[in-house]
């Protein structure tokens, strides 16, 4: 591994630290190296603070002149929430500038660099680039597709089935995997599940590590008919906020849960595409479906499913009646369907995660 | 780890060499170590040849006086196809016997280890008992249940379909899987497939791993109406035994089959019971079910699986109308279905393999 690989590595390893608390913005860190030495250390914490060059130019002061600078996101060159970083480091005489990946937005992509060389400082780009791009992830996603990121997280039977044909589902996976799963919560801004599930299970929704309102995802209840109980946990227990999104213009029934400090997003058709354009324009850049099979098989005839994480319990349920993770329309040849790529595997106890990611067609 | 386990363990690894060949016997090995020095080394290979000990105490010759045996399979003390093997021991000398698992055929369970003691021979069992167990798994299930042990091997997308609704199946798994795959045709004395997947698929069935007719497992359809193709390649490849089951009487329809060297088990009714049955009776004591649905369903749905080896491969399929791993009559509840415990989870390139072994509610 060269010096510049090791430095990139330790870049990357503090951009990891922050998951879902920047966005809508990236997670991005920065180092600034003088002499075999990092001078400076800074990452970006939440949208409208300061950038994570900001942080490691101002702790390297001095130092920073001839200093190489490590950052994981090319440098913005324009006016956002904080004004153009490109101008700190060329204020602070950085001789060198490594960047893992260029902005993804096509509006600004390059800019920064073009910035800074025009400045005369040496820049070399796409150092540890999958990697970095793999961390930003949602970013990315957000930037090209400008819709939210969606991960859908299930535990089922080795034969696919999340709850037998009479409908028991608790517990198909053990403890260690549901304790695991909140990790997933935690990462994402919002959860979002079918007014059936609410209705059958009464679920709280909220992930084990967090209680600060704040930093608790959004709980979202996809619900046609305005059908959630209003004494339902989520509705009631204040943990996390909840929004209901419905295509029932009824006022009066909205206001039932509009009191109750429950948002009502209603949209003219409750298709998964209408959901996640209204879900991205109210800010949700990540969201986690959690079910049940209706959900689940929705997102996926949609198309508009970007992470997996499935947990498998080594027993077998069988019938076609049974709950499926994915029924819905599917898919009647193997060309047109939707595949993944695996990016972790892990026994849990006697259960199995697999965790992949889905592969564009178009690469992106 | 001690020094008896870790000879133990050296005996242990030599069983494991030698899987289905030593059928209807179990995997033995054994060695003599005498002075910190192993003197002796055998291992059974195939069922009417010489058991373990005798190899490693013929190999010890007169170091056997003094020495201490270790054996995974507690000696004989009967005459079966050979003389009984505490006899060896006893005239050779031995001086200490340590024992992995008691011989699981609850007529003779126990009695060559007290025939040893009566010869004032010191014995331990017990030694390193699940890990040799699990090298036994056919033979003891086989002594248990006085059934085949059954595999069912499968790949499927990530919600359990082995096949789309318009039935495509080639190629869910990547070549990797099914190279790995391959291997349990090698460990398994038969391989079972339905009717269907002969007309379908017309598969060959064979290992590529083995060309000596001896060594290939025997291929088994079951086929009810006798609807196997003449022409399918299982039939006229010759590339090993191939035995058609069947509730059909029709002798003229037998003969078709015969003349062409198939041989054909007709039974009273077709359950899944009296076919591994009537396997057993002709001495099958392993078996590998490789589909399609309605088999897999079967054998489920009457209880009789022991292993389950299945891959994912990354992809949804979809729809209640696609090929499930299991259909069937399925389980309503989570307390009376197949529980499972999980052996093996292997990455194969961008597939997943998740081996599981049944869990039975009386333990064995």
């Amino acid at each position: 591994m060269s010096n510049h690989t090791y430095y990139m590595q330790q870049v990357l390893q503090l951009a990891r630290m922050t998951p879902r608390q920047t966005l809508p913005n990236p997670q991005v860190a920065a180092i600034v190296i003088k002499d075999q030495q990092i001078v400076g250390i800074g990452t970006h914490l939440f949208a409208g603070g300061p950038h994570a060059e900001i942080y490691a130019l101002n702790q390297a002061g001095d130092k920073a002149a001839g200093a190489t600078l490590y950052v994981n996101l090319e440098p913005c060159a324009h006016f956002g929430r904080t004004p153009p970083c490109i101008e700190a480091v060329i204020k602070a005489k950085i001789a060198k500038v490594y960047v893992a990946n260029l902005d993804p937005n096509p509006l600004v992509s390059g800019k920064g660099v073009a910035a800074l060389r025009a400045a005369g400082i040496d820049v070399e780009t796409g150092l540890c680039a999958d990697e970095a791009a793999e961390i930003n992830r949602v970013f990315f996603h957000n930037m090209r597709k400008q819709m939210p990121y969606v991960t859908l997280k299930a535990g089922m039977s080795l034969d696919g089935r999340i709850a037998t044909k009479e409908n028991r589902s608790q517990w198909i996976t053990n403890a260690e995997s549901r304790i695991d799963a909140h990790l997933y919560r935690v990462n994402h801004q919002a959860i979002l599940v079918g007014v059936n599930t609410v209705i059958t299970d009464n679920p709280s929704l909220t992930p084990h590590m967090l209680t600060n309102p704040e930093a608790v995802p959004i709980r979202i209840v996809l619900d046609r008919n305005l059908r959630t109980p209003l004494d339902a946990k989520l509705i009631n227990d204040g943990a996390a906020p909840t929004w209901i999104i419905t295509s029932n213009p009824d006022a009066i029934l909205h206001q039932q849960y509009i009191v109750r400090s429950v948002r009502v997003l209603q949209v003219a058709e409750l298709t998964i595409k209408t959901v996640l354009t209204t879900l991205y324009q109210n800010g949700i850049c990540s969201l986690l479906v959690e079910g049940g099979e209706q959900i689940y098989s929705s997102f996926i005839d949609s198309g508009y499913v970007d992470q997996l994480v499935c947990y498998y319990s080594p027993q077998l349920i069988g019938s076609t009646q049974a709950k499926h993770l994915f029924a819905g329309n599917g898919f009647a040849d193997l060309q047109s369907n939707m595949k993944f790529k695996i990016s972790e595997v892990k026994q849990l106890g006697n259960d199995v995660k697999i965790v992949s990611v889905r592969e564009y067609k178009d690469g992106v």
